[in-house]
């Protein structure tokens, strides 16, 4: 293996420049939501990699945003191993301000982390591995590897225009392995190596009784939208979160021998985990191998909002109501099967007045444990942290992945780690820890040399 | 009986600066919730009072916003009657500005009825009541009866200042009987005489878990608030409304015959009573008399709102979740013995983690039908309408009633209609019909004339 000493020495030397530069990039809102600052975003991407020797060109999406696309190549010419890099530039809304002790437009240090929403997802991936490309250029030479891009803003709405951008630029983004963004460090601080990613589903659940609320002095006359919806989600969704519809064990198996095999091998402990997202008790009823399983292996359903009325609303019933489920999906239980089984359920226990709207939606994927790359990504980890990273069955988060099989035939890694639970992707004080930052352009550098070596 | 030739065509000359009047109080929004605008009610509530010959003055509350005491004599003085006005100049929230296709505080004429936020409630009450005055002067003379008034400020957030008030001031508001404010047509539009009012408790269930929302890819290790509170919200309350609560049989006994057959006499058509709240669906597995009932004289719950997160955050987990139940009460179950058996139920089922905070409360009562003043009142709106009004053993609304027996020694009554089942109280589009508005207070010139005789 290469000697990486001036690789890492380059990295701390210029740290405060890589920060100044996520800051930057965490200044701008880019919200692909609500469209709020994200034009300046492809821009603004295109020159950085241009800046660190790729060549970078805006496409438009099919859908809302348009992405980045971007090579760079070995001075030698042509490599024998293709990387294609997976990163996206928009980001969560920020959500309820109040919860934000630092604005989140205004990236902020604190007790050695850096915090803003999208610093860590994706801003901080994305630019971490720009930053091990500059640091390779400058110390080790000419890149190893060809090294390709696809920088996405349509990421947080469930990459509608994702699909279509890999189908028209497929020549320009075919590679051996794509290593997605999206991991991080797991509960109880490990590198992780994910071999693949759950995909979800976000739904709305809707009853509409009447356009307008009434006097809650009529409630005794007056079907209640509310009364409606509780009862539909809490028959679909257990009170561990388990997906309880009709039919889901006939479509999802009990995890493969394999699988309960590298759950086994987790080193997981509740508390920890509990300590480390810093909050007061787990799922109800689950714990140790049975809540690790139910955490990657399992559907589950998180409840991301439930609404009918409002608080500064007076003695009125409202008319309707909706919750906002995410169903957390495994290989075998896709976005469409997932729907169909829920609506059936709703349907057979008599729930035909809650309609179901699909808002967004990605696939699961596995990725095969004999890919090289795979070993590549255990070694590189290994090395930049002087201990063996986690192999996950499934990654918690989900990301693009099966796009990438299914367009161009490239299978998808995730590995290494700028974020850890404690980071609060999606949530308030979105954050990175910036010696993780720099362990991440560590690990990258040592991945594009072992990748090279496959 | 007197002849109302000239009372009636007074009020039908002068039903333009009536309306006018009731437009300029459209005008102000006097919200208690929010305090929005309501410091200049007192005093135009006392202004007009004066206008009209009372004497008026501004008394303070214990809580939050004043009221106006005021009094009308006979010419001859001392009168061998004294009727007490109970009315308020608060209103509730305006709510969802989207759903008012006017803007609440611009009172608009529409098909023969006038919207905005307080004209129905209880705005247009209050002034009805005053033109009546005003008529009986302007063409029957001296005023039969003595007429005291308190007009509150704090009605829509549950009074809590009423019963302050009274006892400071009991010398001043003594009377043979109240007649309060707050009763309408029913749902087929017949005048409704109540024996009494329901009232309410509205609380707030929560859930609090975690201080920030977590990102949704988590949500297999979390805890869910919204589930929590939604099956402590249905473990309470029946998919009819009805209160589920242990013990409550205990404390409710079922109707008594008297109530019954009061309950048979009401002309009720489930049919008629949809149309009229221009509603798709009555409450679900109750009709006929057994609705009626329900509606009149059963404990039930109005979910007034859920809320678990916002529909415009990302893939998050709420930390916390609440719900807003407007309880209404029966005679029996008074406000704190329903909040005791509910807190009970939370408690004996599991839900220990469900904070339970009462909001506001009025208690219920129950007026004798022997009091000479129902009589009157029935004789009035016989006289006014042409017809027979509807005798209700209880007022689905809830109004101050039990505050001024407990304080006063006061009978209440609750007789006459300035609103209807479409008047959208405390709702959107809220609204009078400007002929029944006009009709109240022909029925009121003939109460005060039968309260006379008795």
């Amino acid at each position: 293996m290469s000697d990486f000493g001036r690789f890492d020495r380059y990295v701390g030397a210029h740290a405060g420049r890589f920060f100044e530069e996520l800051i930057a990039y965490g200044r701008r809102p880019s919200v692909s939501a609500t469209g709020e600052g994200i034009g300046a975003m492809a821009p603004l991407v295109a020159a950085t990699l241009e800046r660190a020797g790729a060549r970078a060109s805006i496409v438009e999406s099919p859908a809302r945003h348009p992405a980045v696309i971007a090579e760079a190549v070995p001075e030698a010419g042509e490599a024998g191993r293709t990387l294609l890099l997976y990163d996206h530039y928009d980001v969560q809304p920020p959500g309820d301000a109040a919860a934000w002790p630092s604005p989140p437009w205004e990236p902020t240090l604190r007790d050695g982390a850096l915090f803003g929403r999208g610093i860590a997802d994706d801003k901080g991936e994305l630019l971490a591995r720009i930053h091990a490309i500059e640091t390779w250029q400058a110390t080790m030479g000419s890149l190893p590897v060809r090294v390709r891009w696809i920088v996405e803003g349509e990421h947080e709405i469930g990459s509608p225009g994702l699909a279509g951008i890999l189908r028209v630029n497929r020549s320009r983004l075919q590679a051996d392995v794509c290593l997605s963004e999206g991991t991080g460090r797991d509960e109880i601080g490990n590198v992780t190596i994910n071999l693949g990613c759950r995909g979800f589903v976000s739904v709305e659940l809707a009853v509409r009784l009447r356009p307008i609320p009434l006097a809650s002095s009529l409630g005794g006359l007056l079907p209640s939208a509310s009364d409606r919806l509780m009862r539909a989600v809490v028959s679909a969704v257990g009170p561990d979160g388990r997906l309880l519809v009709d039919g889901i064990a006939d479509v999802v198996p009990p995890p493969s021998a394999a699988d309960e095999a590298l759950l086994r091998a987790i080193p997981w402990s509740d508390e920890q985990a509990r300590t480390a997202l810093g909050i007061g008790a787990l799922t109800p009823g689950l714990a140790g191998i049975d809540l690790l399983r139910h955490h990657l292996l399992e559907p589950f359903v998180a409840i991301c909002a439930v609404n009918s009325g409002d608080p500064s609303w007076g003695l009125v019933v409202p008319g309707d109501a909706r919750a906002r489920l995410d169903i957390r999906l495994v290989p075998g239980l896709d976005p469409n099967v997932a729907v169909d089984l829920l609506r059936r359920h709703l349907s057979a226990h008599g729930f035909s007045d809650v309609a179901v709207e699909v808002l967004a939606s990605v696939a699961p994927d596995r990725t095969d444990a004999s890919l090289p790359a795979v070993a590549a990504a255990i070694a590189a980890a290994r090395d930049a942290e002087g201990r063996d990273p986690v192999v996950y069955p499934l990654m918690p988060a989900y990301s693009a992945s099966r796009v990438f099989r299914d367009e161009l035939g490239t299978p998808t890694l995730f590995a290494g780690a700028v974020t850890n639970a404690r980071s609060n992707l999606h949530a308030p004080n979105e954050n990175v820890v910036l010696d993780e930052y720099l362990a991440y352009i560590r690990f990258f550098g040592r991945f594009l040399e072992r990748l090279a070596r496959t």
